[in-house]
């Protein structure tokens, strides 16, 4: 199993304090991007599913996240609602096609770097999460924050284990470490909207 | 909200005995097939949610309807671990192709025509995981069967309701009686790859 310590090494750059300010002065927006981050990282654990579809370990431990991912999607649209923010598309931040245009179209490598590229995403969010938990005004909200973590960081420990499963560990902290070094260079200027991958 | 006739009324013709001779016949290959739908029919849940981000009635709705396609999948595969059969990919029969190339692509026809082409799929999984369950030759598999009739039977009906949210419900009857002709039509000549569709 992966340690606590190799989890947190995942990001090679902790959030910039820029990020934080931007977010706090933009909680509905970003409220609005995290309905459509949980969306998304339910619709990418299915399609690992679609992708690979005889892979029994990962079939197994993507449908529990898919269904938390899904949880916590009704729950931020019921903050959402509560917060009279009405559901609309926004455009995404560069930061996600970036990082997967590092994905290497050919197998097996196509599957190491989508597990890791979303190992690195699910890890941004628990971090920049856990700084809405810290620094968010509304202490409802805050603590509503505080609650998704543990699932958070069970859910990229998760993609981590998957590629240690299918793959030579020396070749997923190689590249873990290459990819990692790209995602902390993306949020290395801030993007101008606000969203949780800013 | 639909009634009950109405529901059953979706099909225009049932499902011949061909077909749950062949599937009785083939109870490994059904069942793979059938973990193999609920995947899709979670990711089409999940694929109308990212199509139409701001349509609340439809994110709502199919945000459940997501979850419990995900706790089939897993109850499938459960079956499939317990009966040896290993998670594979499978050609999925024309039944699935042919259906989808009815969908019109410009919108709002193209939100009409895959809510009641799911709604179809849906009432048609329905039907036949009942004759399973009525005929299938294992009682315990025979109970699951039908342990899932009531959510099958819940999912095609909000498909059909959140057509008739959106849409004039004289206009949805004289598509989807368009559409269930074609479904029944695909139907009539038996698959030769046993599958929950062929």
């Amino acid at each position: 199993m992966i340690s606590t310590t190799a989890k947190i090494n995942l990001l090679k750059k902790p959030t910039q304090d820029s990020w934080i300010e931007q977010a706090i002065a933009n909680l509905d927006l970003i409220l609005l991007d995290h309905s459509h981050c949980e969306r998304k990282a339910a619709g990418a654990a299915i399609n690992f599913m679609f992708r690979y579809p005889s892979h029994a370990p990962l079939v197994r431990k993507l449908t529990a996240i898919a269904q938390e991912e899904l949880e916590h999607f009704e729950l931020v649209n019921q903050w959402l609602d509560r917060r009279g923010i009405p559901l609309a598309p926004l455009n995404p931040p560069p930061y996600g096609s970036t990082l997967k245009a590092q994905v290497r179209p050919q197998e097996p490598h196509r599957l190491l770097d989508s597990l890791l590229m979303t190992a690195l995403i699910e890890a941004r969010s628990h971090e920049r999460l856990g700084l809405l938990g810290e620094h968010c005004p509304d202490p409802e909200l805050a603590k509503f924050y505080r609650s998704l973590m543990a699932s958070e960081a069970r859910h990229y420990g998760i993609y981590w284990v998957l590629a240690d499963t299918y793959f030579d560990r020396d070749l997923v902290q190689q590249r873990l470490d290459e990819l990692a070094t790209v995602e902390s260079e993306i949020l290395s200027t801030l993007h101008p909207e606000p969203r949780i991958h800013s």
